[in-house]
C-alpha cells in the first residue's frame, strides 16, 4: 500500500502530518520540531465519529504536547473520510431510525461492529508498520487508546498485534467479545460511566472481567456515554508514560 | 477530655507523635520540623488491626513526607492499645472460629461493626478537634481513608461531620449502609478489590452506587481483600492533593 503525507500544519507545539495509506487517511501527532524515536499511541474513534473527532484531537494533543509520544488517528472504514459501503449505510440508517424512535439500537450497532472489526485490525496494523518508519516515531513501545467502537475494535487488536504494550478501553459491554477479550495480556485501564445509557453496566463489568490482563484496572465515574471526567485524561497519561514511557 | 503527647519521634523525615485523648489512642504524623497550618487525613484501621498496621504507618507516612499532610490514626474502640470490652471479645472469638472453620463470618463482622461504629465516629470528632489545635495542623482542609472496617465507620462519620472534604474508601459492601451512604455528598474515590473473598463485588458495587457525592470514581483491581496495588496509593495521594492541597 502507498504511505503520503497529503498535509502539514503545527499548533500549539504538535505537529499534525495527515496521511493516506492505501485507502485508509489518518493523522500522526507529534511533538513540534521532534527528532529520534518516541512511543506511539493508536487512537480509535466511536461509532459515528472520525480522526478529527473532538475527543481524539484533544487526547492527542495532550499525549503529544505535554508527554511527548507519537499519536496516530486514523478513520475506521466507511467513517470519516472514507467511502461508506452499501451494507454500512443500512445497518447506520436502521440504528439512526431506532435511536431516533427511542428503540433499543443494539442489533444494528452490534452489525455495524461485526462488519468493519476485521478490516479495522488489518487497517491498524498496516498503519503501525508505516508510520514507525518515521524517523520522530521508530519502533518503540505502542499503547492503543479507543472507547466505545474504539473499544470494541482495539480488543481484537491487542488480541492480534503483540507490539501494542498497553491500552485503554471502556465504554463497551462484553457481548460476543469474552473470548477474544481472554486473549489481552497487557496492562488495561478500563473506563466505565456509571449512568451509561447505551452500556449495561454489567455488560461492561463482564467485558472487564473477560479481559486475562493481570495488570488491569477499571475506573469507573458519574456520569453518561459521553461524559468522562476530564481527570481520566491526566491519569491516562500517567498510564502511558508508566507503561510505555 | 484531657490530651496527652506521650511520646515522640522522627524517621526519613516524618514525625509521629503517640497520643491519648480521654482513652482514644493515636499517632498523630507531620513532616519533620513542619510549622503552620496544613491539610489534614484521618486514616482508620481495618477489622482486627490497629494505628500502626503496616498499612497505615506506610501510607501516612507517604501522605506526610511526599505530600506535606498532617495524618491522625486512632485505634478503634477494642482494638490496638484499648481495653477490649466483654461483648468485643465474645464476637471477635465467634468470628475468628467461623474463619477458621471456612464459615461465612459476616455475622459476626457486621455485629462487631454496629457494636463499635457509633463510638468511633465521635471519637473521629473528637480527635479532629484536638488536633487541628496544633500549631503544624490547624483548621484546615480534613480528609479520610479506610478501607474495611475503616470504611464502615467513615461512611457515618462522612455523613455526621461537614468539616471533612473528601474520602477514600473501599474493601466493603453496602449491606446495612446504603441510608447512610446516601448522606455522603464529598468527593470519594472508592477502591474495590475484584477477587475479594470477604466482600462480594456486587455489595461493593453497591456501595459505591448509594453514595450520593456526584464526584466520585471507583477503582477495581484484580485480586484479593488486602492486596490493592502499590500504585493506587500514588492516586491516593494525587486525589487529596488535589482536593484538599
Amino acid at each position: 500500500m502507498r504511505f503520503s503525507v497529503t498535509s502539514q500544519m503545527s499548533t500549539d507545539g504538535v505537529t499534525e502530518q495527515s496521511f493516506t495509506l492505501g485507502e485508509i487517511t489518518g493523522i500522526l501527532f507529534t511533538p513540534q520540531d521532534a527528532t529520534g524515536p518516541r512511543p506511539l499511541i493508536l487512537m480509535g474513534h466511536g461509532g459515528g465519529q472520525h480522526k478529527r473527532a473532538p475527543g481524539i484531537v484533544a487526547g492527542a494533543h495532550r499525549f503529544a504536547g505535554e508527554g511527548g509520544f507519537a499519536v496516530a488517528a486514523i478513520d475506521a472504514p466507511s467513517h470519516g473520510d472514507r467511502p461508506k459501503s452499501e451494507q454500512f449505510i443500512q445497518l447506520a440508517s436502521d440504528m439512526r431510525a431506532r435511536m431516533a424512535a427511542d428503540e433499543d439500537a443494539t442489533e444494528p450497532a452490534t452489525a455495524i461492529h461485526t462488519l468493519l472489526a476485521g478490516q479495522t485490525v488489518a487497517d491498524w496494523q498496516a498503519v503501525l508498520t508505516a508510520v514507525q518508519e518515521f524517523d520522530q516515531v521508530g519502533a518503540g513501545p505502542v499503547g492503543y487508546w479507543g472507547m466505545s467502537m474504539g473499544c470494541r475494535f482495539g480488543v481484537p487488536l491487542l488480541a492480534a498485534e503483540p507490539r501494542i504494550r498497553a491500552a485503554v478501553l471502556g465504554l463497551l459491554g462484553a457481548r460476543g467479545l469474552t473470548d477474544t477479550a481472554a486473549q489481552v495480556t497487557v496492562p488495561v485501564r478500563f473506563l466505565l460511566q456509571w449512568d451509561d445509557k447505551m452500556v449495561p453496566r454489567d455488560q461492561a463489568l463482564a467485558l472487564f472481567d473477560a479481559l486475562a490482563s493481570t495488570d488491569k484496572t477499571l475506573h469507573a465515574n458519574p456520569g453518561g456515554h459521553g461524559e468522562i471526567p476530564a481527570y481520566e485524561t491526566d491519569d491516562t497519561l500517567r498510564f502511558f508514560t508508566r507503561h510505555l514511557g
